[in-house]
């Protein structure tokens, strides 16, 4: 298995340059978030990540976790590592002062986020999951709720989990049927939940559950459900963990990856009843979990490109130190890193993982801005930006990342498929981005419904429009015509297959859902366009000051074209494809499938 | 774990209609093979497919294999299912009756080798690799040589390998150190081996390893390299095994997939030297290795029909079981197969199986006609058109393979990455079919190189000319007037790219190599259009007719359709990947990734 290296040059690139941290910093909440403490952050998390976290990614997989007498043990290191993370004061990163956090922008703690997940990806869902928890107790929770649990999750003394999905209950949520009945200030939860990600385990004292469950006589569907806190230990009146809690781990899932991330089937109140907390108001537990979802779906999309650039960097390693055959203007046998056909992978991957990142970073520095400008126009602006993105983050990058861990295999030859390489793990453990938090198909009918046709495609609009200011000013630099082209084709194509959604998205029922994927990956493949396009821009002023940067400013010039010329043209066969709308997807009856 | 039931009505579809079995039938040596005889076989090997291999696969992935006592030791139930493969006389099915085959044309036998990689595709590569071994021996060997092993391998008594691969030596195979001194009638064989499939077990009572190495004073590089008959056990003059051999399985590997499938180091020679008998002449040995290759890489792009189809079959089932959520036009909750986004998966997974098998049954009928006409015409036509497909065949559909695996992980959601679902499975067996037997990078530089630019593009204009017929023809059903639409431009990007290849194929020396994956991919996407198309017409044609197949024409064109409009338009982002050439892919310096 190869080292991790944090790529800290590209994050503080597309952090300083694309993503806007000027505006960010213009905001009171992170005036003081200068470069020079972007960079000692970044690089003091990097040692982390590469020396702490990345060092167990193999003997996670290897060992996995287990139930040793009703309690989840993880893998060897894990705890060590854990206590770390949080001596460190990295769980609270981003989180304000007010609760005991760092109060990081959202920007650069993603940064963080993202090396954290390439490092150890089934370390990394503890932190993320309990990030969503966190969300919900400070958006929802009573002032209360937040004196007992903020402080101590915020610093990583306790996880957080979140409990939505249930055997009959996955996408559909309004199924679920795990059951709260009121006693006194508190519910009795009774149920059981399955896919709970780090549900259990021994690393923290305590583990905070985010439940949803149906109170008696609520309405059916999703009216019904309400969302309570339920702690693996009550917390006594001086804070502490007290009185063990009625929900216990049943099993832990035997999994294609991420195996050191206890995946748990929880039983709640099996003795007579878990007690619960009610979060806000009875009913509103979809609403609640949307905050935490849409947070975490974001965090997915990240993980996406956390594992492609681990997959990524052990491919380059590999690449570099093989040597197989010979090539053109090369005496002798030659590293495979000189043969054309793997270095289109590798474009492919790098081209990939900078594009995904600049599309994801820059979706982070809206909810920075949303979240802290008082500016209501700027607001409502990034907060559309945001909701627009989110689902092409998530189920974009999670989808690209697919390809490149899958080419990461591919380079490593028949070593890619012996698991001792480490090839492997990262396409393993990637395959699971672009199910959970939302599967690419749900993502795909947020973007299409919510996202789209309910506000007739304004945010789109604003989205192409910015897009095409883009290419205008491309068209000063007559080096990058070819890119201009490149571009001018993807914006067309998003053009195209909005007007298109929007005139058949309400004529015929099934369009909307027939096509949705496919807008989503073309929406992604431009907006990957769009920002290495204004990487290039940037690459192309910057080189004729002297900055002691040429090498760096030269090779994005370079993976931006590819990412233009190779990847972008993919946007026309998804817009043909949707073109094709719903007629020949929804013919055949089922059993002629 | 899904049953797998043989897709004999497809199978008998392209057998019949479009993999031209009436040619097929014209020759001497099949014209008793009637349609109710290929019925017969189909229906026969199905049996033994869904009934004695298929169940074993799940506890195959589960226990894989072990070295016991210096031999291998293989999964429960196997030996037991191999045995009935042999008392069935399988293994023969498609060798010729002097050597103890049934003499069945391979367009068939085809058929029934993609039942058994579908059913079990770690114990179907045993029977795949022992052909490729008997095709080199009856190829090469002496008569002698014949006479000792061709019966035996033939029925399945005896299986065979392929040593090939070295730690230092995958793709370069120049760089092969295993020696072969001469010591009179034979040679003493030393070195090591990796990747060996089936290097060793106990299912059979030999295994004959056909084996690269280098004599002394042999020149450097392929011409030094002689292929050799190294027998477990030396037959004795009875022809039974007799003498244990020194070649030993060292180690079995710990792999992604197919973990029933032993894949073993070998040590030759560890007690002085392992007997081995040359195959032919020495330093033809690379020649004879590609006899073995180009069968066995068609065998392996058949593998990857196969465990796509499967993944495609598992994926149905869970999307006809599972319910959740509601659709549009069907009260209450409804199973998956409903949405409109899980049914774009199940067609895209369809309309690429039924091409593959039409692109890959096709190919294979010409390899019947090529080795059995009388005519030179026909057979160096049809020379050309195998020569030319085998990269497509391989390339191609176990690259496609990929996408249909991992779609039908992703129709399981949650349960997709659970092992226990088994869709997982076929995830992880199908992600070896890109690399073994050629990675699809050495497909693609076979393809562009000694199939392309070596005949100036010769038969690939034959290829074009013949799409370019059925085009015309499809001018005649005004019905299909969409379809020509999308195959006139599938064969426009081939032409286009065919075009832009030989230009600059000749004018830059990392063209060939920097586009040579798009070609491969283009073609293939193209090739699977135009069988798709043919298929159509077939159907359009029958539906006049009163045959009682109605349903299954009118989902053939409903399939096609989807496959013209929905997946046809990759291959215009192939062509302009293509044309970009290998500017920005070779642009950076090594230390610049």
């Amino acid at each position: 298995m190869t080292t991790y290296v944090a790529p800290v040059r590209d994050m503080r690139f597309v952090i300083e340059e694309l993503a806007d941290i000027s505006a960010v910093r213009g905001l009171a909440a992170f005036e003081e978030i200068t470069p020079d403490l972007v960079e000692a952050v970044l690089e003091e998390g990097s040692r982390l990540a590469q020396e702490v976290l990345a060092p167990l990614n193999k003997i996670g997989d290897l060992q996995g976790s287990k139930i040793v007498d009703g309690q989840v043990q993880v893998a060897d290191g894990f705890s060590d590592a854990y206590a770390k993370f949080v001596e460190g004061g990295w769980p609270g990163m981003k989180f304000k002062p007010e609760i005991g956090g760092q109060g990081l922008p959202s920007l650069v703690a993603g940064a963080l986020e993202e090396m954290w997940q390439s490092a150890n990806m089934a370390f990394a869902l503890c932190p993320m999951l309990t990030q969503g928890a966190i969300d919900a107790i400070e958006f929802h929770g009573t002032e209360e709720q937040k004196a007992v649990y903020l402080e101590k999750m915020v610093s990583g003394e306790w996880t957080g989990t979140m409990n939505l999905t249930e055997a009959q209950a996955g996408s559909d949520l309004a199924a679920v049927r795990t059951r709260a009945v009121r006693e006194g200030d508190s519910y009795l939860i009774t149920g059981q939940k399955v896919f709970i990600t780090w549900g259990d385990h021994d690393v923290a004292e305590n583990v905070v559950h985010l439940v949803l469950a149906r109170t008696p006589e609520a309405p059916e569907g999703v009216k019904g459900i309400s969302l309570f806190i339920v702690p693996k230990y009550l917390p006594g009146p001086d804070g502490a963990p007290g009185e063990r809690n009625d929900v216990h781990p049943i099993s832990v899932e035997h999994k294609l990856g991420i195996h050191a991330s206890p995946t748990c089937v929880m039983g709640f109140g099996d003795k007579g009843g878990a007690i619960g907390y009610l979060v806000g108001d009875e009913g509103e537990g979809l609403v609640y979990m949307f905050t935490m979802m849409n947070r975490a779906r974001l965090a997915v999309g990240m993980q996406g490109i956390s594992i492609a650039d681990r997959a990524y960097q052990q491919a380059r390693q590999y690449a570099r130190d093989r040597i197989q055959g010979s090539a053109a203007g090369h005496p002798g046998r030659v590293s495979i890193i000189h043969h054309p056909d793997v270095r289109r992978m590798l474009m492919t991957m790098k081209a990939s993982v900078e594009a995904m990142r600049a599309v994801a970073y820059t979706t982070v520095a809206s909810i920075d801005i949303a979240e802290n400008t008082d500016d209501a126009d700027t607001r409502s602006r990034h907060h559309a930006r945001v909701d627009l993105m989110t689902p092409i983050v998530k189920g974009w990058c999670t989808e690209l990342a697919q390809e490149v861990a899958s080419l990461g295999v591919q380079i490593h030859g028949g070593m890619g498929y012996m698991e001792e390489t480490g090839a492997a793990q990262h396409f393993r453990d990637a395959r699971v981005t672009t199910i959970y938090e939302g599967t690419t198909g749900i993502q795909a009918l947020d973007l299409v419904g919510r996202k789209t046709l309910r506000d007739g495609g304004r945010a789109q609009r604003a989205l192409l429009e910015e897009m095409g200011e883009v290419s205008t000013e491309l068209a000063s630099f007559p080096d990058l015509a070819d890119v201009k082209l490149c571009l001018d084709s993807g914006i067309d194509a998003h053009r195209r297959a909005l007007e298109w959604l929007l005139q058949s998205g309400t004529e015929d029922v099934h369009a909307a859902g027939s096509v949705a994927f496919d807008l989503l990956m073309l929406m992604g493949t431009v907006c990957g366009g769009w920002q290495m396009v204004r990487a290039a821009l940037v690459a192309q002023r910057r080189l004729g000051e002297d900055q002691g940067y040429g090498e760096l400013y030269r090779t994005k010039l370079v993976t931006a074209r590819f990412y233009l010329k190779h990847l972008m043209p993919r946007a026309q066969a998804y817009l043909q494809a949707l073109q094709a709308g719903s007629e020949e997807t929804m013919a055949l009856p089922e059993e002629q499938f």
